[in-house]
């Protein structure tokens, strides 16, 4: 029916998620407001769980990208589903740490770590710290070395595969400013600093491919020149790694067309893949982690906007005008990304306008759609934007100094308020 | 020198803003960091109001955009300097009157102001409330009604004139999400519609036709377009309205190639126009309200970042990460927007680099620069990137959970916190 299965209408014709009236939520908590599917996030967070346990014999993890939305409460969520996490800056790492989220489970990535985070990481004894460069290599022999400590290292690697999204969010070619390239034998050199030194211990490599990916071949293909990498490596130094990070990029629903395979399918894929690749190439089938993020919160969140000015230029367009904008969610101005769209309260009327809809911001480009098919709204009417989950939350800004939103779960048929909104105070708290 | 004139270069070869070393502002606030030149600021505010003075006899109010980069200090700044402000949202009208900002001299804009934002305007007695469309214009009646208070108010007007910027930040066509339309008659009927209400009072009309405008010429045609609807409706509903409000949207020098015509130049042939026209048209002249925002504190700002990871792909290109990125400048992403880079602490030296200047979030696209002609870096250099003073603070996003920069002003020779950078509590602050 709708992008995503947390989602249906009820008996008045409202919008529903987790079974929860979307327009009663909007009522108890205003709009704008991020509304996410706890049990559905859990459910997503299970499947990678039990996807890796069937396909790899439970040799593996799946760590949440928490930068897809990171808060308090979904570092919960991940912790009681036994996933580990994926953490970019020490703000991610903090949020994980303020709620005790095992540290051993944390792996800790990014381009351009500064001394402070790497700092932060090895007194935390955060699992892995996924080395991008060399300068933050030599960062990190320091710190490990004066913190008598000794850091569990992965070295980011561009596999030099490219999967075909949109411009912006491709990785993994040479042409990128993450990670040791393969080609140059950057990445081999790069295994052989951290060898040589005794703070740091080599445990595997990591790979990331983009985002947003349909299809399972860039992922066998990348899992392929990793292990051959891997190999490589045994034969040129003796080791034999015992962890390979396969990165995140499992395309969701955004749109009726998109069709994005399931994750068991894509597990049971790489898996095999992996084991046959093994095979041939005299390794031991490593420890396998996989990054989902966008996938396990996307499609469990929608937003709740007001109507407010409906806007009706004859010959040209409607713009339908919502108390939001690109200061919750900067995907349409930044990717033109598109959205599924419903009127919470009219959810049963058939969609059948076509309108662009626009935020509140002082900004012509802050749109959130266009060539939108909706219901029939009128001001007061609350509209949803679907699959929201991810990098909405997470990208909020307080431009033109709007309120960031408040998030919250349903579970059971219950909301609560996982995260508060801004309040004018808020606002103005850093101002002197 | 540089884009900027409070840009020079000391005698260590650091980089100087308002005479201040930059290197010095790094270490002792770090970084990334925001900075601006208070003097700098504060002499951009009395050219508007000098040119104001000469070019309309003081018949008119130079107003600061504040969401070009709204705080309380900036707040205090142009009350100060006998500027008026526009705001486009209950944050920024917040941000005014917590420093006691005079409240008849603020203009609240916006496409779909909250009922809440409102009342909150009428309630403070707000100078202006620029009435964008119908849904706002019953809102305000309603709200004026019951609070027994008159609203002044100004009508939003579409005057088809179309400045020839970026896509993304054109306004004033028909096709806008902004104002009542001309030629539809829209406008008009809005006009009677005021003019019925006894709580309302319209005062005038206001256009903005774009942003980053170097040429004068679609400043007179609107110009000419606004007091041809003022005859109008003299000659239509009899009233002569004493208020015309010209908007933003003039360009400032980002990048060497770009040319702004000087401020009193602008004002001098608009106010020209305007004379012109009024006598040709039986009106007296208006009181004339402009907005400057980017050219208020665009150029008077920069932001300071340490280079951590520099990145040399062979043949391809040279990565140079920075400690901040699209959550403190979001206008490349965005916009692609170019903009003028130096090593402060080798500001002497030779840009004879061509690189790309990469940020620390998790996303290939978060860049600052491509094709960045820039001196020969080394990790722990401090980079500057210029021009920033506008659209980068009041844009900034916590993405990847990062903590937002702080904002240092430069007076005199001294350097003062005026925005507190986010602490990690300040970023968990509102999760549950």
């Amino acid at each position: 029916m709708y992008v995503s299965d947390c989602l249906s209408v009820n008996n008045s014709g409202h919008l529903t998620i987790g079974g929860v009236d979307t327009t009663e939520l909007a009522t108890e908590f205003g709009t704008p407001l991020y509304v996410m599917d706890e049990d559905k996030i859990r459910q997503n967070c299970r499947e990678f769980v039990q996807s890796i346990k069937e396909s790899c014999g439970g040799n593996g993890l799946a760590l949440y990208a928490s930068k897809a939305m990171c808060c308090r409460q979904m570092c919960r969520i991940c912790a009681e589903e036994g996933m580990g996490l994926d953490v970019v800056s020490g703000g991610e790492l903090y949020t994980a740490l303020s709620v005790g989220f095992p540290a051993e489970r944390i792996y800790f990535h990014g381009n351009n770590k500064s001394k402070d985070e790497l700092i932060m990481a090895v007194e935390n004894g955060v699992g892995r710290i996924v080395v991008d460069n060399y300068s933050e290599l030599e960062m990190l022999e320091e710190v490990a070395a004066s913190s008598n400590k000794k850091a569990a290292v992965m070295l980011r690697i561009k596999p030099g595969v490219e999967a075909h999204t949109h411009e912006f969010i491709k990785t993994g070619q040479i042409d990128s400013k993450f990670g040791f390239a393969l080609e140059t034998g950057e990445a081999m050199e790069a295994v052989r600093e951290v060898q040589k030194n005794g703070s740091l211990e080599l445990v595997g490599v990591h790979c990331h491919i983009g985002s947003q990916i349909f299809d399972t071949d860039p992922f066998t293909h990348a899992a392929e020149i990793m292990l051959g990498f891997m190999a490589d490596i045994k034969r040129e130094t003796g080791a034999e790694l015992s962890e390979l990070n396969l990165g995140g990029g499992f395309g969701i629903k955004y749109n009726e067309n998109d069709m994005p395979p399931a994750f068991s399918e894509y597990m049971d894929r790489v898996s095999k893949t992996i084991d046959e690749s093994c095979i041939r190439l005299g390794l031991k089938t490593p420890f396998i982690l996989i990054e989902p993020g966008r996938s396990i919160v996307g499609a469990a969140g929608i937003t709740l906007y007001t109507v407010g000015a409906v806007k009706k230029i004859p010959g040209i367009r409607t713009y339908v005008s919502v108390d939001g904008g690109m200061f919750d969610n900067p995907r349409y101005i930044l990717y033109q990304s598109k959205y599924e769209f419903v009127c919470a309260n009219r959810a049963s009327e058939p969609r059948g306008d076509t309108v662009t809809v626009a935020g509140k911001c002082c900004e012509s480009g802050d749109l959130l759609g266009e060539g939108v098919k909706l219901q029939h709204v009128k001001p007061d009417d609350i509209l949803a934007v679907l699959s929201t989950g991810a990098y909405n939350f997470s990208m909020a800004s307080g431009y033109n100094r709007n309120k960031r939103p408040p998030v919250v779960m349903v579970s059971g048929g219950k909301a609560k308020l996982v995260v508060r909104g801004d309040s004018y105070d808020d606002i103005i708290k850093n101002d002197i």
